[in-house]
């Protein structure tokens, strides 16, 4: 048995901590700028720091919560596995400690990163780039740290001889979703506070400042500038952070659970163990080329945008093009059956991920034909710029979701050996393309994450009046990370839907557990065979409880769960509005009451509007995020079964299409802003530069609060429902 | 057997079209008013007619397309049932006809409505109201009697020898169901398109003439004005008459469909004839109901607005009541199996709908918290009014899918007898309660229509220049009639969402039928066990095509489903978009052009206005409507039977959420302007006033265009799916 393959997980999860903790030394050598610089990047740091420090005691609270109910559960009522509670902490734990790292370099970075573009592009994007990639790899090691520490852990203390070696390994897959779920409520609390915050003092400092007062953006006289600049570090940067933790342990850890279960009719523990390491080898090795890829952005001095943005395509291109040969290269050596189509399962997944990249930058780029058109409805006003925002984002929607159905269709195909009828080895084609997606998270990411680094060191630059030229330069940061962002919201959105489908599946391998463990071993199906539990199979479970589209359970769920991805966006979108609404409040009084705010002459209280962001987020986070929580659990103990798959495939379906509409209608819309202050259509201060600031500030919550929370709360309440399968199969009212 | 109680169902669809023609009479004898009135109701029932006929053509164009796929299918390769071809032909003309007798009663009725509404604001109700009546009773009228005639002939036409009884009326039912097809595809061209003109009017309208040039609504220097009038005619009354007629069908055709099918197993053909008529009866029971509840609603000469309303509600609620013992009555004369129950299911139906349209009120109008708050949020501008109007719509959906989802459990619930494995009553339950809903359509229908009506009379008084009191009155109604109308819509969208559960179970019964066509006569489920076509149940369907919730192809279809609610709206709200920026541009060029238009010395080219508004509808309806046909046909050739069901269902979902959302959203922003204009936060005029007036622009086209189009689509989605089942069971690529 090829077991020393394992070793490479925990490996390649050091290494990645490693790097991570080389490239944060080597920006900490850099020069911070002047003392003016310097206290600006204090002032954003301390406010990061305390939002973060406030967060996390909030989160903190809710955990003990969840912790005591499920220790109830675990230790009272035997009702789920004893690792349960101490492993959900540790998901919890590790998802803020990758969004805390990723935020304390971030804003360390900013202010050196706008000093080094006081010389060169080149330089700034330097410094930017390898501090993102801090964040990527963090993220994947610390996951991938994680999934190795209770892989080795769940293997040693599980008694084998309590049950048969293949049975083993489900329950381990299983209980180590716990960690996922931990991961995924710190994560939808990250997304949520943090976008909640990010826009409310954007949409505020935007409307008082750009709008009424006339000030530029990030200026040193607008009250919420300050808040704004520590928006972006706790939404865009923790937040993201957490996010993305979540999702590349849940892809891993539900690929793995539908390893363990598709061979589980078998026997073949030996190929049930490689199924189980084959999505673990696959992050493994995309680690090691992310750094290689990493390593792969570097362009001479004074580097035009063009080649700048060449050396950031090479470096993930590179590693795209490594992991498809890595990946073949590594089932080969685990010559798991049919390695060859898991292998090309891979490839759809990378494949997956690229086409919605280009169509959500053919969408949202004003490059193209979509978002050129949407500047011009300006000319009509505000209301047209809405509508046909609207409707460019909901058609958006059509190819990424025709790419994720080809991609579902064929990794189920390749996988299950061109048999629909196998539908364990087809549903973990399935998760083994979103592992193949999330591979090269490491590098993905860092060019996503550097972005709100270069944002922030623009903000730097202008408040401590660096001039033209040095912000200029961060802009072509910026909008050059836009670009690259687009590819890794592609990512992002897509294997959230393919993970969603992997973690739908694993529940159903939890319903055996927990059936198993409220004693039951036998299934009588409707057709009057009997089966044993273990052997039976994802369509004997699905008679059992009868999850056919036409019980009336089902369709409720379905209900419930496409309700629930509105009912969340309505609440986070109102949130930003009540939020923005206090702030915009505060920076008029602080324009009325501060005397010579607007002259220059004294200086703003930035504290305050730090303080109106934090406690807006804090207060507005709580009710959404328990709702997804709670949902799962209700539908459960009034539908049973059949209704929490309902909620989670129509939460699932849902949600998918509105993040797209959200995203991208937000993204086309800055764009579109952008576009007329490029000088199109009369350009900044015209009518139609009036009514695209309208569309922009609209597409903020949209696409930093709303949109990308859906991602989370389609995998959490996936996470919720296998962590709390022991009580549903034990009651419901239905 | 209860034979003769068939007969109410022609007798009512009679008496219906009588007194249709007698309250077209009685509106007819009244005056039209001065010369001026009369030249302007001219104009606009020209424009209106011209529409129509342009529309029709090309809906004509569209049935001969699909007329000859049908008859090459039914005739050529057997696929389907001979009479579909003529069954699709009359469906399509009837729900043609109530659109066109609607509409040309509304254009009658509107300037006698204004001139009544000189003397008193009761005079100007009896007859709108009266005339909301004419298409409320021509709707319920052609729809039961295009329903008997075509029972009655495949009744004596099908031969009972070549099958047993019990299936040749389940062959009865499901042909039928094409005659609901043929109506659904003309309902959505004319909502789609009638959407399209009137919200390209309005929106053009208001663009240049409220917000650029400062006149009024309705005033007859603007250009765009008489279109606007037009607008309301085809899209509000049209499109609505010829929406409801396919519902009205739609719910009884699928639930005689589920009442044939329920009893297919027992051979006991006397009740399964009783289930067929059932719902027919409780229809035509309500159409006796609703017009004693039409002639319920009187009141003094003089009265008030409290008055009026009261005297509106005294007439539907009556109408509801009496159902409710109506039902008990006619179920227990009928005796059929579990009567009780099923009379209980019905009152499950009218329950949901009523809670529906309260929660719709409360969340749309401005007497309520919600709307006002959104009318606060103007303080901030037009970005937050579209932030939180938006929030605002997406929790409003949560109270509807409650309801839905409780009326589905429970009505389910009761009919089976308790029974949950009891699939076929169910079903059932769930069809009776969409005809419970629907059954005093007769009379909720009016107190919709009026409201058009009204509006329009509001626009002849103010271009006749009837002075501000008769305009005042002519809102008061319009304003009555918003209020009424959220209880029909919320009739309108539940039921929706209950006849496509409905039609989605018929979907199952015609692939049995399909089967039986192609020669299947036995089916292999994966248990291994075979069983008779005819003995099969829903779930050996369910097993048999896999439609589990983890079959790839289900959830592809799901997917796509969900995909195309978005695009849909998509699709429709950037036609909106462009349609009224041609007419913008129009307005502009003939303020431009015209000389002394604005100081009312020329009078303006309207008919250049109806005519690029009616080519703007045409040109833009083709597309999606065609997309909502196509769609089953390809997934059902490319993923089957599984693929199908999946769409339909997340088609179902998806699109019956973001249904209440739109339309809720955009009453909402409706009626936050309305409380600006009452005088709230500055009044008209001010920066309040201008944002709200831009989220009314942008709902314009979320609650009268994409919004309702979306409870056909789910519905044709269903409809196409049944016809083309003959095809999808013969070949799939997957």
């Amino acid at each position: 048995m090829e077991t020393y393959l394992f070793w490479l997980v925990p490996i390649a999860s050091i290494l990645a901590l490693a790097f991570a903790g080389y490239f944060y030394k080597q920006m900490m050598r850099e020069s911070e700028g002047s003392p003016e610089m310097q206290k600006i990047a204090a002032h954003v740091r301390k406010g990061a720091m305390s939002y973060l420090k406030q967060q996390y005691k909030v989160v903190t609270l809710v955990f003990i919560g969840l912790v005591i109910l499920f220790a109830i559960m675990a230790y009272g009522f035997n009702l789920q596995n004893h690792w349960v509670p101490i492993a959900f902490l540790t998901g919890g734990f590790f998802s803020g400690l990758s969004g805390y790292l990723g935020m304390k370099t971030a804003t360390y970075a900013s202010a050196r990163t706008a000093n080094a573009a006081r010389n060169s592009l080149n330089g700034g994007l330097r410094i930017a780039f390898r501090s993102g990639a801090v964040m990527g790899l963090v993220v994947v090691g610390l996951g991938l740290f994680d999934i190795s520490f209770w892989y080795i852990l769940l293997d040693k203390c599980i008694p084998a001889d309590a049950m048969n070696p293949t049975a083993k390994l489900c329950v381990i897959t299983t209980t180590m979703l716990t960690f996922g779920m931990g991961a995924s409520t710190q994560a939808l609390f990250a997304r949520v506070g943090g976008g909640i915050y990010t826009k409310a003092a954007d949409v505020g400092a935007d409307l008082v400042g750009k709008v009424e007062a006339g000030i530029p953006e990030d200026d040193p006289r607008n009250p919420a500038t300050i808040a704004d600049n520590v928006g972006d570090n706790v939404g865009d940067v923790a937040g993201m952070g957490a996010d993305l933790y979540e999702s590349y342990c849940g892809s891993i850890l539900a690929t793995a659970a539908l390893g363990a279960a598709a061979f589980i009719g078998t026997g073949n523990t030996e190929m049930q163990f490689k199924a189980v390491i084959a999505p673990m080898l696959i992050a493994a090795v995309g680690i090691i080329l992310s750094i290689i890829g990493i390593f792969a952005v570097r362009t001479k001095e004074n580097a035009g945008m063009k080649e700048l943005l060449k050396a950031l395509s090479t470096g993930t291109n590179l590693s795209s093009v490594l992991i498809v040969i890595g990946t073949f290269l590594i089932l080969w050596m685990l010559n798991i059956t049919n390695w060859v189509n898991i292998a090309f399962a891979v490839v759809v997944g990378l494949l997956v991920g690229i086409i919605i990249g280009q169509s959500t930058e053919y969408y949202t780029s004003q490059s193209y034909r979509p978002t050129q058109k949407l500047s011009e409805s300006g000319k009509t006003g505000p209301a047209t710029v809405i509508i046909s925002g609207i409707g460019l984002g909901m058609i958006s929607t059509t190819i990424p979701v025709i790419a994720v159905v080809a991609g579902i269709i064929l990794s189920y195909w390749l996988a299950s050996g061109f048999d629909f009828t196998n539908i364990g080895m087809g549903l973990y084609g399935i998760g083994i393309a979103a592992v193949g997606m999330l591979s090269t998270l490491g590098i993905t990411l860092a060019t996503d994450a550097y972005g709100p680094i270069a944002d922030n060191a623009g903000g730097n630059a202008e408040m401590s009046g660096l001039g033209e030229e040095v912000r200029h330069r961060t802009d072509a940061l910026d909008s050059l990370g836009n670009t690259t962002a687009a590819t890794g919201k592609g990512f992002a959105i897509g294997s959230a839907a393919l993970t969603g489908l992997a973690l739908l599946a694993s529940y159903i391998e939890e319903i055996r557990i927990g059936l198993e463990r409220i004693g039951t071993t036998l299934l009588e199906l409707p057709s009057g065979i009997s089966i044993t539990i273990r052997e039976a199979s994802f369509t004997d479970f699905m008679m059992y409880y009868d999850v056919t589209l036409m019980n009336p359970k089902v369709l409720s769920g379905m209900f419930i769960g496409s309700m629930m991805a509105f009912l969340f966006c309505g609440l986070t979108m109102n949130a930003v509005g009540r939020a923005a609404a206090s702030m915009v409040e505060e920076v008029r009084r602080q324009f009325r009451e501060i005397k010579g705010i607007l002259e220059g002459k004294a200086e703003p209280d930035y504290a305050r509007c730090v303080q109106i962001s934090t406690q807006g987020a804090q207060r507005e986070m709580v009710f959404p995020s328990l709702l997804a929580i709670i949902a799962p659990i209700v539908t459960g103990l009034l539908f049973g079964v059949p209704g929490v798959i309902g909620l989670l495939i129509g939460g699932l379906s849902s949600g998918f299409v509105l993040a797209i509409f959200m995203a991208n209608a937000g993204g086309a819309w800055d764009n579109a802003k952008k576009y007329v202050e490029e000088g199109n259509f009369g350009g900044k201060g015209s009518e139609v530069h009036r009514a695209a600031v309208v569309g922009d500030t609209v597409g903020d919550p949209f696409k930093d609060t709303s949109g990308p929370s859906l991602n989370i709360l389609i995998k959490l309440m996936s996470m919720v429902a296998i962590v709390m399968a022991g009580l549903t199969v034990s009651w419901s009212l239905f």
